[in-house]
């Protein structure tokens, strides 16, 4: 098993923080995004659209996308349960954790890659190339003011994105928050909820990952 | 239990497609979109971000999202399995599920909500106004021929999108065909592996729902 990384990428680490959670350890092979290693031949016989991660298991079968290969491990290794545990919480965890990628994580995407020289003509990851619309870049942006607000109201109510326990949202939104920087946005300080659950869930070690 | 649902949208029907397919029948209520009943204060009551599907269960819970209802159901009555029965095939239908989502379904929004007159001020769907970015329905059509390329690809190699067995993925491939039709587009001629394969998946009972 091995998984393909690249470590100053915002997906791969989801995927990361999630292993470490679980104390899992694999293999990781590194795909130089910034040389555009995700291009060559070698890479795209494992995921023909170029994304990474990817996991490659030992049979030969190649799981892309984050969540999927977060979904492997946990059905594999139940524990720490980090997607819910009964019906219920795991229908909400799985509803959080798609608020925080679709209002959140592709809204950071959309402000940089409609914005940012390095991806021009690539405003979309994969093969095909997209000219960059600067109004996506704004209405990016916009709606990260409207995801940090939306956090806030959460976590007034609540100590973890999904209830009461961590999990695969908290995540997602933890990586996002992160990943805003790119686009320098920052939590503002007023909103005081989302700061102490941003400081809490920074310091559990696996956020280094 | 009840399911708020509004028959012409396409969201809601992935979810009643997949009842239909675990022979789960619950009470639905419609909530009509054309008359913005979703943002009226009982509705919203109910989900803050304005969408339907929402599933209602007994114990006041409210789960939104389409496949975290059906990741719900999945896990209260796993026969038939629409998500996948080992982890290698759990991790593999979520990937494709996703892609036909991220790539197909979205696309299609885009193309719509961006250029249809009953979307102008309404690009994203929710609560906030965001105006229609032209170029982004124009590359939301670019984008549904891509996706329906890929499915072309996909379909050459096995009968259904996911593998072997019929999954909560061709769901979500069969509605977005069918949506697409919102913008005037469909499966072109030539595309005989897809033509075979939404023949196929169009035929099952589940698909009227």
């Amino acid at each position: 098993m091995r998984l393909y990384d690249f470590a100053p990428a915002p997906s791969p680490r989801r995927v990361r923080i999630f292993l470490a959670e679980k104390g899992i350890e694999i293999p990781t092979e590194q795909v130089n995004l910034r040389e555009r290693e995700q291009f060559d031949d070698a890479f795209l016989g494992l995921n023909p659209l170029g994304f990474v991660p990817v996991l490659e298991l030992d049979d030969g079968t190649h799981i892309c996308e984050s969540v999927a290969i977060c979904r492997y491990f946990e059905t594999l290794q139940p524990d720490p349960p980090l997607m819910g545990q009964d019906p219920t919480e795991q229908a909400l965890v799985e509803m959080w954790n798609r608020r925080m990628e679709l209002d959140g994580f592709l809204a950071v995407v959309e402000a940089l890659r409609n914005a940012h020289p390095a991806f021009a003509d690539r405003a979309l990851p994969g093969l095909t190339n997209h000219p960059q619309i600067p109004e996506l870049a704004e209405r990016g942006r916009k709606r990260i003011d409207i995801f940090f607000s939306v956090l806030e109201e959460i976590l007034e109510g609540r100590p973890y994105v999904a209830g009461d326990h961590f999990s695969i949202a908290d995540i997602t939104a933890l990586v996002t928050v992160d990943f805003a920087r790119r686009v320098d946005m920052q939590l503002p300080d007023t909103l005081e909820h989302t700061h102490r659950w941003y400081q809490r869930v920074s310091e559990r070690p696996s956020a280094r990952a």
